[in-house]
């Protein structure tokens, strides 16, 4: 059978210090072949399934998987490889499958590459999407990894309860959207930070928020979270660590809680900013746990089906930001390190 | 009635930095009335018990009394008042009682003054000892609040499982030593680490653990932690904080629990140092929880009652580095922060 050309986002090399949208490149070189091979086809162990990828997410944690990554055994992922497709989550249909699950034309969400055309292990790596009726961009938000981040970091890792001081960073991504909405459906007081005018009028004004600030605009944190949390915040969810921790932690109410999700802000740097006030974990018996929406795959349907009504009903609302075109990928993947994105940063290349 | 005469350990000013033997001093000018007034014995609302101290507890949180302690609400405790006698957990014997379940004779342990005699409020500040066949200063150590501090953070905050690998930091100290015995008798693997060869070989040869090292004769504490956990580090009870934090952290296990007891290594310094490995929280989903035997004492019976037979029976020891007199007091708190007590430090005025 005739192969096709199949273009790609390929990473150049590893990257130092802040991403630039020259670290990626497009290439239109390779070529795929638009059927498995019949060993592939008739289920080896494998599992095989070659989709047709229509939308691909931009999330920080790819910042991580741009350089080299040593010594972390328990680092679940490995880095991209230099002058190899990047990976990430997106939203692709089935042309081919040698799995007994999935079939040409099912629409599956979950680890594919950053080129037209893919070829993926199922079902470790895809999870087949029931409901259309909402965008099929939102399996890669508010429906798939980030969604279910929240729910997790919320819900399990947080124990949230009613009248609870939430602050929230980050608060206008992916993430951090969801997590206040769900911290107000929840009853709590939710302040979220955000690093532009446009981003805190839409926590406020949009997704009911009960106060915001642009942390650029804040020379002193502390004296920003006095002001916003008189009487301490009670959960922290965690997306940006640094100096916002620091200043969190001095914030803190007893026996607070905080959901370590990532901490974009340290992704770029060399050397990690050092956090000093951890001896207020001890005077206020705080918990800080890091989790990874990993360990929590097993809840995503339920997560779906919990959801649902919330989105059709317009009880919880969810922003994306979408560009068009694998070309634009790189300055939508670099972009997020700066903040450029509006809401769930989302790559479209169905056309 | 006639007065006598009451010697006191006062904090001379606010300290900074390492504390020194001149910041305290033993002041020979007070005196107090051995017997409580009428509306006090009474049972007046504020319940006083007046008591003869018999041992003073040296615990490492008193250097943090030592300085103004500003803005912090949640602190649960207040400076020290230059001038004034410190105060600290205390065993005592009641001399007169105004609270119905004390009278005078009664042995107790809880917060009391560093001086002959004091006044102090029950039963908030006192609980009263019900077993008197092991030695009264284990009432400051294994059966007060260190050990009860071991207890809840090992097994409550810990949640350990046999074959689990354990690190313990201060391992040689009040509650460090406890913490190890508790990990051996669950049938973890247990490696302490301390100040001298004297303390890691009683680690070793007296205490039971597997391994012991000394931290000042590591340059590279990351290197130490690769020897002694080549598969990482499951549960580890922080006792230190800075340098060591940071290097546990590298070589902490998927879902692994580090339980914050203190911070020893910093409460002499002007600004903490910074821990930047804190995304390790989230690569390997950690649990780093700050707790306070404060909000467990409603288990002190039954960790007594627990406790007894093993001291019994000798399957579990405890190490009493004990100086007699309040003249001695000052040095041997002080000396807490360069870790020259050996094993628990106690200052017996029982004479």
């Amino acid at each position: 059978m005739a192969e096709v050309s199949n273009k790609q986002v390929i990473l150049r090399e590893y990257v130092t210090g802040f991403p630039k949208e020259s670290d990626l490149y497009v290439s239109s070189t390779a070529t795929i072949k638009l059927k498995l091979s019949e060993p592939e086809h008739e289920g080896s162990s494998n599992k095989l399934v070659l989709v047709k990828n229509l939308y691909l997410s931009c999330d920080p944690y790819q910042r991580l998987l741009m350089e080299r990554i040593e010594g972390l055994s328990s680092q679940p992922n490995s880095s991209f490889t230099p002058g190899s497709p990047i990976y990430g989550y997106g939203v692709a249909k089935v042309l081919d499958s040698g799995h007994p699950d999935l079939k040409a034309g099912d629409l599956v969400w979950g680890t594919t590459y950053w080129e037209e055309y893919s070829r993926i292990p199922a079902p470790e790596g895809l999870i087949k999407i029931q409901h259309t009726d909402v965008p099929l961009s939102y399996y890669t938000g508010i429906l798939g990894m980030p969604g279910l981040t929240a729910y997790v970091g919320f819900y399990e890792i947080c124990s949230p309860k009613k009248g609870e001081h939430v602050f929230i960073s980050a608060a206008a991504g992916a993430v951090g959207q969801l997590v206040g909405q769900f911290a107000k459906l929840m009853g709590c007081y939710v302040v979220g930070s955000a690093g532009s005018k446009e981003k805190v009028d839409l926590l406020k004004n949009k997704l009911g928020f009960d106060e915001a600030f642009n942390y650029k605009e804040e020379a002193d944190l502390n004296a920003a979270f006095k002001r916003y949390f008189p009487e301490g915040i009670d959960i922290y969810f965690e997306n940006v660590g640094g100096k916002m921790l620091d200043a969190v932690l001095l914030n803190m109410r007893l026996h607070g809680r905080i959901a370590v999700c990532g901490m974009i802000s340290q992704y770029n740097l060399d050397q990690a900013e050092g956090v000093t006030n951890l001896m207020h974990l001890v005077y206020k018996r705080i918990r800080l746990h890091g989790f990874s929406v990993r360990d929590h795959y097993h809840l995503h349907s339920k997560f779906v089906e919990s959801m649902l009504p919330y989105i059709r009903q317009g009880k919880i609302v969810y922003m994306e930001d979408i560009v068009e075109g694998l070309e634009s990928g790189p300055r939508a993947l670099v972009g997020l390190f700066k903040g450029l994105n509006f809401g769930k940063q989302v790559v479209d290349i169905s056309a």
